[in-house]
């Protein structure tokens, strides 16, 4: 029998066609977004720089244009990379940036969220460099913003314009950037609630968290609450001169240096009464997990410069940072804090309180036990407001999701290391949210390290850092297509 | 036998006019003293609201110029007065105004001295009116500096121009009013060390302190000594994300805060080993004393708005801040103390805390002792940094003294009661600083009222006060120089 030559060649052809497009098709798309991000490295850092000096401090009412523009330089870049709909959605507070590339509806949709509004620059004297003019030092680029969040959810825009201009967009996107997430994102519920249908979609992804470092790849998998107060003492009527007075009357920024003093225990426990009931505790085998997370806690003491680390007794640094509820003071203030002395009693001392939430908390709840604590434990002799500011709720996020396992893959692929999965310390209200009203489960894919200063002066984010972003997010939306096939 | 008619009369004549003389003479000079105050009221009125308009804050650098100025103006004051030798004396900080008249050197001096810097104005957006524009209300002048000190040096001055217009002096008189009372005097002493000669006196004078009431005129017979100190606690070396690493590190506004409350125990005994040590304690009896003049708890709390006293266990009110020594924070601040809410844990907390001291208290020991403790309580997650600011000696005056017997004789006089010997809770280190230096001891003849909120917002001082203690005080220098004979 004599076999068909053509045919044989076309199965030969077909056989090694096959095998080469496997064994190559991955790493030439890798190299086709490292190429892409090098080509365009100098505007990308150049459009980063631009939206890094919008100072947008959504905290401070004297900052409102600047957080405007900012909202108005998001939308432009938006429609620049590709993104179709483009609008800044008015609300009672700041506006939210939407936009949207719906090529095929078959195909799984993509939600990204950031935020463009940032913490106050101050105490601005601290800074080595304007907080607003992004300077760069040693491959990091210094400036308020930088890594939280404007640098981290800029990468998505980024890289989406790489996967429209390209052709490789392997998903439907869409975009919500908000401007009020550093003062409590008070109007994004609403929004979400007033928008479920043009929301839809098959997961978040979010950039606002870190990675234990370039080597060292991790993925976020909780979040922890927040409640956040303001407590207001009043003694006497007015201030008083402590030494006609003094003695006689009780000092409200004394008083609350009491009742702050009494809120930790000698273990550092809090002693707000029911304020754990609600947490979840880890199983051993849980803890063990964390645990094997690189930390070096005299690096850690080293770069903090302090001599030994402080928090609750029987959990280590991580457990404290990511799986404890937390109480921290955040500002005090009270009586004369001007040049020189002045012996005055005064009439009123503050505090800025936060408390940090685990599973499962829930942040209304823990407010009121703070506030019926706070006012209970405060002597006849002065009186006590508690003002709450805004709170948000504990999330976890499964490592067994389709997003946990693309993100994984690409983190792989690009850091040539499998991630390892962290509980970080930082609240992200906005997920809760999303997974109540939305029904939505997020992936936290962020690029940032915890020395980055977030919150702090001279807040900072590598550039290895942003680029790796850019190139990573393409892979997380070409394999969550894949996988969710 | 027929008597000599003319020397009868002559014999009744004196006769009569001794027993009228005797009979008219006070009446009649405290009615002169009375015409004379009448005559010229508005003129010292608005004499005193040019001085109160110098914004003479020693404590800010700010405010230089205005202190500067009034120098200027108190020294050209007592020119008009009729002072000899008026000199704006430098110092390494604000200048010392001196003037005097030796009209007779076989009779008494008495030494003059007051204070013509204020204290800081803030919280300024407190006062009802601006402190530096005087403003009568309810027969009360309303700005910073009516009461303590200048419109009381300022009635010496006045009583001075009629006592040398009227031909009235009845001993020579000297005056010392320095610019920096409000911040320490940290230059008095080394002025008074170089100027013995020229300051010898028999009797020092201060109106700096305050009575009762108009109806119940007391004097005081003691001060309260200071220490003042500034603390710093550091914990990490910058502000930090308190989502990132709270719960970790030690938060120094919570550490400060646990410091301060452990500063006075249960009793509000402050706890400062060794700090009662020195402490004179009053027998049965002058304590008994003491709590006599008139005092009326419910008033007191109603006018400073608050529900209940407070203080040392085992005390009274008037004893709290009269003769126990005390421990008062000043102003408190660290971390984030603007509008909204910032998710920081602060790198350091600050606050300014003094001390009243009571006699045998010395305010070097006490202030070392602070330091001591301080530092000895601090937690090894933290630096503590304690800052002395300046301190003062507690002084007691004696009530058997010439000046005291003359003060009281004028009080009498001119409020028709005898005044009652009080407790000052406040502390004026000038009086110790002359009894040591030049051996001169010091009577304290306050017009003011405790009311008259020093030291804090609306501060006013009572134009039937200021008034009156013009026509007292040349009665004071009469009886002096009577009891002195």
């Amino acid at each position: 029998m004599i076999l068909d030559k053509s045919y044989g060649e076309k199965i030969c052809y077909s056989f090694y066609k096959n095998i080469f497009h496997y064994l190559c098709k991955n790493p030439f798309e890798m190299q086709k977004i490292k190429d892409y991000v090098e080509a365009n490295k100098d505007r990308f850092l150049e459009e980063l720089f631009e939206l890094l000096r919008f100072p947008s401090v959504s905290a401070d009412p004297q900052f409102k244009e600047g957080v405007l523009n900012t909202a108005e330089f998001v939308a432009q870049k938006l429609k620049d990379a590709g993104a179709d709909n483009v609008e800044i959605c008015p609300t009672a507070g700041y506006p939210i940036v939407y936009g949207e590339k719906i090529f095929d509806p078959s195909l799984p949709t993509v939600l990204v969220y950031g935020h463009y509004d940032v913490q106050p620059a101050d105490p601005i004297e601290l800074w080595d460099t304007p907080p607003f003019e992004p300077t760069v030092r040693d491959g990091k680029i210094y400036a308020r913003g930088s890594a939280d969040d404007k640098g981290q959810f800029y990468m998505h825009v980024k890289a989406f314009e790489y996967m429209v201009k390209e052709k490789e967009l392997a998903c439907n996107v869409k975009f919500m950037i908000e401007g009020e997430e550093e003062v409590g994102s008070a109007n994004l519920g609403i929004f979400v609630a007033a928008n479920k249908e043009r929301l839809k979609a098959d997961v978040i992804v979010i950039s606002d968290t870190s990675m234990i470092s370039l080597e060292n790849p991790s993925l976020e998998t909780g979040l922890r609450g927040l409640s956040y107060v303001e407590v207001e003492v009043t003694g006497p009527n007015r201030d008083l001169h402590s030494g006609v007075y003094g003695g006689a009357v009780a000092n409200p920024a004394t008083i609350l240096s009491k009742m702050i003093a009494s809120l930790h225990d000698e273990n550092n426990h809090i002693t707000i009464p029911g304020f754990y009931d609600d947490v979840l505790e880890l199983t051993p085998e849980e803890r063990k997990a964390l645990n094997e997370a690189p930390f070096d806690v005299e690096e850690y003491e080293k770069d903090l410069g302090i001599t030994e680390v402080w928090g609750e007794k029987g959990f280590t640094t991580i457990e404290r940072t990511g799986i404890r509820p937390t109480l921290e003071v955040n500002g005090i203030w009270g009586g004369y804090i001007g040049e020189g002395a002045k012996t005055v009693l005064p009439s009123k001392a503050f505090a800025k309180i936060s408390m940090r939430l685990v599973p499962n908390q829930n942040s209304e709840r823990i407010t009121k036990l703070f506030q019926d604590h706070f006012e209970k434990i405060a002597p006849k002799s002065v009186k006590v407001e508690v003002k709450p500011h805004h709170g948000g709720e504990p999330v976890v996020t499964p490592t067994d999701s389709i997003a946990y396992k693309a993100a994984e893959k690409a983190l792989e692929e690009t850091f040539k290391k499998k991630p390892i999965p962290t509980r970080g310390g930082g609240s992200i209200p906005i997920v809760a949210l999303f997974e109540k009203e939305l029904g939505i489960k997020t992936v936290l894919l962020g690029f940032g390290l915890d020395s980055d200063n977030l919150h702090s002066p001279n807040e900072k984010y590598g550039i290895e850092n942003y680029l790796k972003g850019i190139e990573t997010i393409p892979l997380f939306h070409k394999y969550y297509a894949e996988l969710s096939k």
